[in-house]
C-alpha cells in the first residue's frame, strides 16, 4: 500500500515513547511560560500586535506575490532599512521565515565549487542549506575555531564558515571573534545565525555581531528570526549590499516564495521600534537569565551557564526528561524538552527560556517548580 | 577577499542584462494588478484583513514557538480543521509557507530507499524538497503519466510521484487521474501541491483533487499554500491523518520553524469561511482566465489555454519578454515576466493571472494594453 512504511515507523515510535502530538493552547494560559522563544515578552505588547492589525489594514492579509513581482512593499523595504540600520549592517533581505533565511543564505554562500565549514551542533535549517548548497561541507566539532582553521586549510577556493551565535539547545555563545579571525587568515566568508542573539545580545539588543565588534564588517553575514524576540514571523539576512543584492538574483527561497505577510513585518517593525526606545529589555532578559541559572544551581540542578537567554537544565534520561516536563505543566509551568534523537549529543535536558518580562517572583516559582518534580 | 566570487556574478549578471531588483509597491498602486497571485482578490477584503487583525490581538504577533513547543494555538487547530473538512481530507497540518510545506511534504514522504518520481516542471519548492530527501530521484518529462508509469517501473520499495496540480509558469494542469492511476498500479503514493488549484478549481474552490474525484483517497497527499487564492501566508498539507501524524513527528521544516503567525492564521481563515459563503469566486476566477484568453488570441497574441487563473503569453524572446512587461507597466498594467533562467523550457513569456474581481471593463483594458505595448 503507499505510504504502508509510515505505519512501520510509527510502531517503532509509539514501542520507542518518542510520539510527538501538537497540544494546541488558548489564547489566555494559565500556565507560567518559560518554554517560548518570547525574549522580551513582546509578542503580546499592544504596540506589536497593532502594528501586524495596523499593517493587514494598510497592505492586505498577505503580500500576494514573490518579492520580486508584486510582495514587496513599502513596508517591507522600511523594515529591511531599519533592521540594517540597527543590527549595524549595510542592507538587509527579509524572507517568510528565520528557516528560510538560512536555506537562502548558506545555499546562496555555498556555491558549487565552494567549502562550507558547519559546526556540529548548528541548527536544522543550516543544516537543510548545506545540503540544498552546491559547495562541498565539513562538519567540524562544536565551537572549536581549530577545527575550523584546520577544515579550511583542505581546501583553495572560496569559503564559508556557518555557525548559530547562540545554540538553541543549551544556550551556549559560539566564539564569534575566534571563528571570524580564522576566516580571515584564509579569506572565508563567516555566516552565522543570530535568531537567539538579536534583542539579547550587544547594545540593546543589537546582537551578537555587534556584541562581538563585528557588524557591518565585509566578510559577515548574519541571518535573523523575527519569530523569537521581535515576537512575530519572518526571518532576515543581513550584510553587505553587494551580498543581499547577490541573494536577491539567486535565493530560491526568495525568489519562489511569496514575501513576508504585511502584518507580521508590521509586528516586528513595531517590536524593533520598540526595543529601541526600550533597550534595557535586552539587558534584564539576560540578567533573568543569569538569575534563573543561579537559581537552578544553587538548587542542585545541573545546568549550562547561559551566555543569552536559554537555560538548559540537565534530565537524568530521556524517560525522566519527557516525565520532568510534563510534571511542571501539571504544577503549571510549560518548559522546553529536548531528547534523542532532536539532539545530537544523546544528552536529554529541559530548555528554560528566560524572558525580560518575568517578574522576581515567577522566578522563584519556577524554580522551586522546577525543584518539585525533580524525577 | 571573502565573497569575491559574488562580485564576478554580478558582472554576469549585468552583462546578461539580467539583473533582478526589487520595486516596493505603495499600498494604493495606482497599476492594474494581473501580476499578483490573489486570484480570488481576498487579499484586501475586509474581512481578511479584519481576521488578521483580530488574531494579532488575541493570540499575538507572532506563534512565539515551534508548532511542537508553544507554537499551535486554538486558532491553528481550527483552521486546520476547516482546510481538511473544506478539500475533503481527513487531517491538515499548517507551516509557515507553503515552500516549507512542500519541502516537508517531499523530504519527508521520499524517505531513504524510496523512488521520488518528479515532473520537470514542478515549482521551486519541491525540487528543493527533492534535493533534502533521502530517497533517489527521477525526473521525468512535463505532464507526462507514460514517463511515470515508467520510472516506477525501475524501483522495488515505496515510491512517490510529486507533481504540480496547475504549473505555475504556464497554468496548465497536471494529469491527475491518469497519475492516480499509474501510482495505483504499483502501489505508490501521489504527492501533488495545489497552490494554484486551491481556491480556483474543483466545485466552490475545493482544489484540483477534488475536481478529478480524488479527495481524501488513502494514497494522495495534497499541499496548499495560504498565500495565494486565500490572501495570506502560510502553507499546509492534507491527506491521511497517519500521514499527517507522520509530518508532526518527521519533518524538519515542522519541527525546526516557528508556527505560522496568528494574523496569517486568522487572515486564511476569514478567506475560506468567505469562500464557502461565495463559492462562485471559483468559478468566477476561472472565467475570467478564459475571456481573458480568448481575447489575447483573438487579438492575435500566442497564449496557452488556462486550465486554472493563470494565463501565459509568449513573448518573441527574453529581451523583449522584459521590455513588454517593462512598457506594460508604464502605461499602467503590471504582469509578470518569465524568462530564463528562471523557465527551464528556455521559452519567455508574460504571466497574467485572472483575478475573481477584475472587471470586463478592465480585462478590456488590460488586453488592449498588452497589444499596444507589443514588442
Ligand atoms: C537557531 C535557529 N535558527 C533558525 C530558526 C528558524 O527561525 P524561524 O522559526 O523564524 O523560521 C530557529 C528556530 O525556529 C532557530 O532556533
Ligand atoms: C506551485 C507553487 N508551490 C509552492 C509555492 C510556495 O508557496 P508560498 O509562496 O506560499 O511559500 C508557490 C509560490 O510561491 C508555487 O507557485
Amino acid at each position: 500500500m503507499a505510504f504502508g512504511w509510515i505505519d512501520e515507523q510509527a510502531e517503532l515510535r509509539r514501542r520507542a515513547n518518542l510520539v510527538r502530538t501538537l497540544r494546541p493552547r488558548p489564547a489566555d494560559s494559565p500556565l507560567l511560560d518559560l518554554a517560548s522563544n518570547d525574549y522580551l515578552g513582546l509578542a503580546r505588547h499592544p504596540e506589536v500586535t497593532e502594528g501586524a492589525a495596523r499593517a493587514a489594514r494598510t497592505w492586505g492579509g498577505g503580500a500576494t506575490g514573490s518579492r520580486l513581482v508584486t510582495g514587496t512593499t513599502e513596508l517591507h523595504a522600511e523594515l529591511e532599512r531599519e533592521l540594517a540600520d540597527f543590527c549595524g549592517f549595510e542592507a538587509a533581505l527579509v524572507f517568510s521565515s528565520g528557516y528560510a533565511a538560512n536555506l537562502a543564505a548558506v545555499a546562496t554562500l555555498g556555491p558549487h565549487g565552494s567549502l562550507i565549514v558547519s559546526d556540529a551542533g548548528n541548527h536544522a535549517s543550516l543544516i537543510d542549506g548545506c545540503r540544498l548548497a552546491r559547495g562541498a561541507r565539513q562538519v567540524v566539532g562544536h565551537a572549536d575555531p581549530e577545527a575550523v582553521r584546520k577544515a579550511l586549510r583542505t581546501h583553495e577556493g572560496p569559503a564559508v564558515v556557518v555557525s548559530d551565535t547562540v545554540f538553541s539547545v543549551d544556550g551556549d555563545a559560539a566564539p564569534l571573534a575566534e571563528l571570524a579571525a580564522a576566516c580571515r587568515e584564509r579569506g572565508a566568508g563567516l555566516l552565522v545565525d543570530d535568531a537567539h542573539g538579536l534583542g539579547v545580545l550587544g547594545d540593546g539588543g543589537r546582537g551578537a555581531a555587534q556584541a562581538a565588534g563585528l557588524a557591518g564588517a565585509d566578510d559577515l553575514v548574519v541571518t535573523v528570526t523575527l519569530s523569537k524576540s521581535l515576537g512575530s514571523q519572518g526571518g532576515a539576512v543581513l550584510g553587505p549590499a553587494r551580498v543581499i543584492d547577490h541573494l536577491v538574483n539567486a535565493a530560491r527561497t526568495f525568489i519562489f516564495d511569496t514575501g513576508l505577510a504585511p502584518a507580521a513585518a508590521g509586528a516586528a517593525l513595531a517590536a524593533l521600534r520598540l526595543l529601541r526606545r526600550e533597550p534595557q529589555r535586552a539587558a534584564r532578559a539576560r540578567t533573568v537569565a543569569t538569575d534563573l541559572y543561579a537559581r537552578l544551581t544553587a538548587a542542585g540542578h545541573q545546568a549550562v551557564r547561559p551566555d543569552a537567554a536559554v537555560v538548559s537544565v540537565r534530565a537524568p534520561s530521556p524517560e525522566q526528561a519527557v516525565t520532568w516536563a510534563a510534571h511542571c505543566r501539571t504544577a503549571g509551568l510549560a518548559v522546553g524538552c529536548f531528547r534523542p534523537p532532536s539532539v545530537p549529543d544523546g544528552i536529554s535536558r529541559l530548555r528554560l527560556t528566560a524572558r525580560a518580562d518575568l517578574t522576581g517572583a515567577e522566578i522563584e516559582r519556577a524554580v522551586l517548580l522546577i525543584g518539585e518534580t525533580r524525577p
